[in-house]
Parts: structure tokens; C-alpha cells; sequence
């Protein structure tokens, strides 16, 4: 079984999205009752808008996609903690009920209804409403949730223990995710993301997080943005702060996807990052759309990168399905 | 000969850091006088004080640093215009003594008096002042003066428009160099450097800064970021938005250093990114100090990984000097 670890809800139907330009509408309008309307989105809908991500996990090969909400779209910036708690509330709704409609294809993972400026501590009710009620195996957390004014402390400060504390308890990983960019130095896709898994890596390196929460999970998406590139100057900065080496430090806390759109940045993921420590992804229906001149395959395609990897069969099944098992362990009651 | 473009003063005498403290210490009392008092350091001091540059130069085979202030050591963000005029011309001053000591071994490139919220046109004079009357090459420009807050306008808005007039008229280019980050979530060496290469490249990716400057020559240090690592992914949004390849975005205008501290990272630079576009460098002495037990080096002896990457004679002389004569044209006159 191929488990691709990050997929998002990219494709929803536009009914979600008029949802939300009328609750960003209503912003205008703040002396307004803050309502939260019902969706109407039938089955039918909803099993025609994730058939790209069927056709997508058919052409390539994969089994079963562990999905969320569009994370550009989760716009933690907009309005307050009740727009956000709505938002939240029903694109997971949404999460769920793809879930159920094709339950061997989609595993759940939630977005939070993160508001800058309030306590993440706000959050827990709605990850634990989606692992025990919902069936959802990990979440995405911003670090950021002013959309790219990075004014909340960092990953490793006491103001998030109390939310790790939940994924402790429900056992279940967070994907470190920002969302879009409300400043204007900064492209989404291009620039904020690559830049956010850099941070919380280099957070995650300079402090004792994980000493606090031995079994805490997180997984940087992106390859670990700039990380592999720079290995040697990770390694060497561990070394001058005497801090741990980067695979103890990782071991069981920390992980790198494969959305890396090239063979040349697998090749070089693979040769560097520890292989229990690389989760399959592909971040589709995502980032960059297009099909590669160079290859004939889409960019994101990227089980063909890992399949061409010059890795063990055992490593590779590891990337592909068991190191998945491990940092989702509530998976295995859903496959 | 051998170019390394990229090194900073790392190790200037105590008394720069003394004067650095005092005027720190005086912005605590506003009301008194803003004078900028001189700095007694002899010639034997600075000789000495380079005495770490110049043991790796002989060592690594290098024979001339483009040389400019310590970049952690800028933090425009701290005081106003007056604070960083006055530190920026004792940097410079420096730097300007060093390469008349040394005059085969290091070249000048400056600082400039940037400040949050201060239009550049105030650094132009600095510019100036260095290229025409102390033999500088180039500038450290900072997109970031904030240190962390991302509040100037993208390096691509009008904003910096006559700044990029100046560098044209004078024939310098800049490299793109964040200084310190008073953001906690960024470590400086570990998260802001790298993001601001990475933020810089899609600036430049998204607009068309060099229509309109096409002779304005932008260097994108630390192996520019995440960018190689991630050269897929910039393909691919390159062609959904519509814009150039990635080699024709930065044929004349956009060059990466190879300040990455492993091999894998230099030849997967190599093996991405147009040799006519990369510079050698190694940011010594800078970020990363110690020696890699894997290879018994110095992490940051790049020259080693360049020698050593699968690149013909001719691109590799290219790297280690031809490149850098092009990008730093009044180079010719120092040499």
C-alpha cells in the first residue's frame, strides 16, 4: 500500500469558496449576528470534485491520500477566532465526508481554526471534534497564523505546549503548514512555504521541544524546505551550538516529505536525510500544476522520483507506506 | 586567480564592536548630541585582525575575497538613519584599510545605511562615496531592514528604483544579504539568511525588474537559498504563471554563490543552475566555523566541493573566476 502523506483539498466545490467571500464580506459589516450558514454540497458533488486526485492516485500508482483542507485557503489572518472556527468547522466537514464517500482512498488530517494574537489552546476542541469524532489522523499547524508577519512566538515556546499536549494525548502528528501570504514580500507557494519549513526546522533545532514531548510529531513538508540542500551547514551550526546531530535530533520527531519536484532534489533528499525520516508526499492537487518539458510527467508527480531513487527496496517501502504507519498510527484503523 | 565572493570581516578589532556598544548605548539618551566620534585602530591591528582570512586563503588555494562588513553586524533595524550612517561608514572605512594592506587579497564591497521606513535614495551616497573614492566593487543590500519584520516593499517595487539607478550608473551589482533577525522565530544564520534568498528569487521570478534594469546584477548567496534544492518547483511555477525559464530569468541579472557546506549540495547546485550563473564563495569566516568529522574539513572550505564536482575545466575556471570578473566588472582595476 502507497500512502501519499499530504494531499489538500484543491479542487472543492465552488460552494465552499462562496461560503467564505461571504463571510469575508460580512467582515464589512461587523454590528451583523455572526451566523455560521449551513453548506449545501451534495454527495454527488463532492465525489465529482476529488475525481483529479482518483484519476491522479490511479495514473501514478498511489493507494490512499492523507487529505486536508486547501491550506492556502485556511487564511488564518482573516477576521477573528469566530470566522476562523466557522471556516475551519465546515472545510473539514468537507474533509470527513470525502472521507466516508471513498474511505480506501482519503484519510482525514484537519486544519485549525488558528486566529493571530489568541492562544492555540483555542484549537484543541476542534482537533479533538476531528480525531474522535471525525476519524482524522494528524492536523496542519500554522506557525505563522498572520499570514507572513510571523508574529507568533516560535514552535518551541511554552505558548503552543498546551496543544501539543492534545496531539500527545490523541496521538497524532502535526504537519507544519503555513497558509497564504498577506505580505507582499512573500509568494505563497514560492517563497512562504519553502521559508516556513526552514524556520521550524532551525526552531526545532536550537531548543529542547522534543525533550519536553518525546513522542511529539512533526512533519516539515516540502522536503524540508532549504534544509537538505544546506545539510552540511545544519550539521555544522549543530555542531558549533552544540546541539545533537541532525538524525538524533529527527529520530522520532521529525519528518521531511517528498514534494520536491525533481529527480536531482529527491536524489538529493534520499542521499543526506535519514530514510526512516522521509514521508512519501506529493502535495497534489497543489503548488505547481503543469507537466515537466523535461520529462513528460507532471512536476508533482513525484512517486517517480522516489521510484527512480537509488534507495534500498526496504527503504523505499519504508518512504512509501511504514514510516507513514508509524508517525500516523491512527491510520491503521481506518485502512 | 581565484575569486571568492563572498567574505565578511568577521573578525575586525574590539574596538568596532566598542563603538558599536556605545552608540547602542546612547539611543537610551535621545536628548544628547549624535556625533560620530572616531575609531582608534592601527594598521597592525588590522593586519592582524586578518590574519584568520588570509591563513585561509593559502590554505584553500583562494587568492582574492571580495570583502565586505560583517553582515550579521548591519542591523539596520537598530537606531534610525544617523545610527546606521555612522556605523556603516566606520564599517566601510575598515574594509577600505584592509584592502589597501592587502591590496591582492581582498576587494571591497560595502554596507550600506539602510533603515526601516527610510527610502534607500539614502544610501546612494554611501554607494558612492565606496565605489568612486575607495575602490569598492559591489554593496551588501538588505531586503529585509527590519530584521525579521518583512515590512520594506519587495525588491522588485519602484521603492528601490533609484538605489538600482545608482548601482547601473557606477556598474556594481549587490549582493542580496539580510543582516541579525530581532524576530525570534528566525534564527539569523539558521532560517532568515536562507529565507531571504529564497524570498529575494521569486521576487524576481514574478516581476520584470530587469526589462526594466537590464543591466542590474543581483547575487543570491548561500547557494541562493532553497532555490536549487527546489529547481523543480520554481520550473514549474514559472511555467503555470506564464513566465520565463529559470535560465533565461537570470542569464545577466541573477547569479547564486556556492557557499553550501556539503558536496551533495554543490553538485546538486551544479547540476541545476547555469554555470554562467554561479559564483564561487564561502562566506569565511562566517556562519559555520568548525570541521566536518565526515570529511575532516572545514564545512564552510567550499573550494574543496567545487573541485571536486563533475563540471568541466572551462565552467569551473568560470565559477572561480571568469564569473565574478563579469559580475563585479570593476574588479579589472583592483587586480
Amino acid at each position: 500500500m502507497i500512502i501519499d502523506c499530504h494531499g489538500h483539498f484543491t479542487t472543492a466545490p465552488k460552494e465552499l469558496q462562496a461560503f467564505r467571500d461571504e463571510q469575508i464580506a460580512g467582515l464589512k459589516q461587523p454590528a451583523e449576528p455572526r451566523t455560521k450558514r449551513g453548506l449545501t454540497i451534495t454527495d454527488d458533488q463532492l465525489r465529482e470534485a476529488v475525481q483529479p486526485q482518483l484519476k491522479f492516485q490511479s495514473d501514478r500508482g498511489t493507494d490512499v491520500t492523507i487529505f486536508s483542507p486547501r491550506a492556502s485557503a485556511m487564511a488564518h489572518h482573516i477576521g477573528d477566532l469566530t470566522t476562523s472556527t466557522h471556516w475551519t468547522e465546515h472545510c473539514n466537514d468537507l474533509i470527513y465526508r470525502v472521507c466516508e464517500l471513498f474511505p480506501k482512498n482519503f484519510v482525514g488530517v484537519c486544519q485549525l481554526p488558528q486566529t493571530p494574537g489568541v492562544t492555540p489552546d483555542t484549537s484543541i476542541a476542534e482537533l479533538k471534534r476531528c480525531v474522535n469524532e471525525l476519524g482524522f489522523v494528524g492536523c496542519n499547524l500554522n506557525p505563522d497564523p498572520s499570514g507572513g508577519m510571523w508574529n507568533a512566538p516560535p514552535l518551541t515556546d511554552k505558548h503552543w505546549y498546551p496543544f501539543y499536549e492534545a496531539m500527545v494525548e490523541l496521538d497524532v502528528p502535526a504537519m507544519v503548514h503555513v497558509s497564504a501570504s498577506c505580505n507582499p514580500n512573500f509568494h505563497a507557494t514560492g517563497a512562504h512555504y519553502l521559508n516556513a519549513d526552514t524556520t521550524a526546522f532551525m526552531q526545532f533545532l536550537t531548543a529542547d521541544l522534543f525533550k519536553d514531548f518525546p513522542t511529539l510529531r512533526m512533519i516539515i513538508p516540502h522536503g524540508g524546505g532549504a534544509v537538505p540542500f544546506h545539510w552540511g551547514r545544519y550539521r555544522g551550526l549543530a555542531q558549533d551550538m552544540k546541539r545533537p546531530p541532525l538524525p538524533d535530533l529527527m529520530r522520532d520527531n521529525v519528518f521531511f516529505d517528498t514534494c520536491v519536484y525533481h529527480q536531482a532534489g529527491v536524489d538529493l533528499l534520499m542521499k543526506v536525510v535519514p530514510h526512516e525520516n522521509i514521508l512519501f508526499g506529493s502535495e497534489m492537487v497543489g503548488a505547481v500544476r503543469g507537466i515537466d518539458p523535461e520529462t513528460g510527467h507532471y512536476y508533482d508527480d513525484t512517486k517517480r522520483y522516489v521510484d527512480a531513487a537509488a534507495i534500498s527496496d526496504g527503504d523505499r517501502a519504508r518512504i512509501l507506506e511504514g514510516n507513514a504507519r508509524k508517525v500516523y498510527p491512527r491510520i491503521a484503523k481506518r485502512l
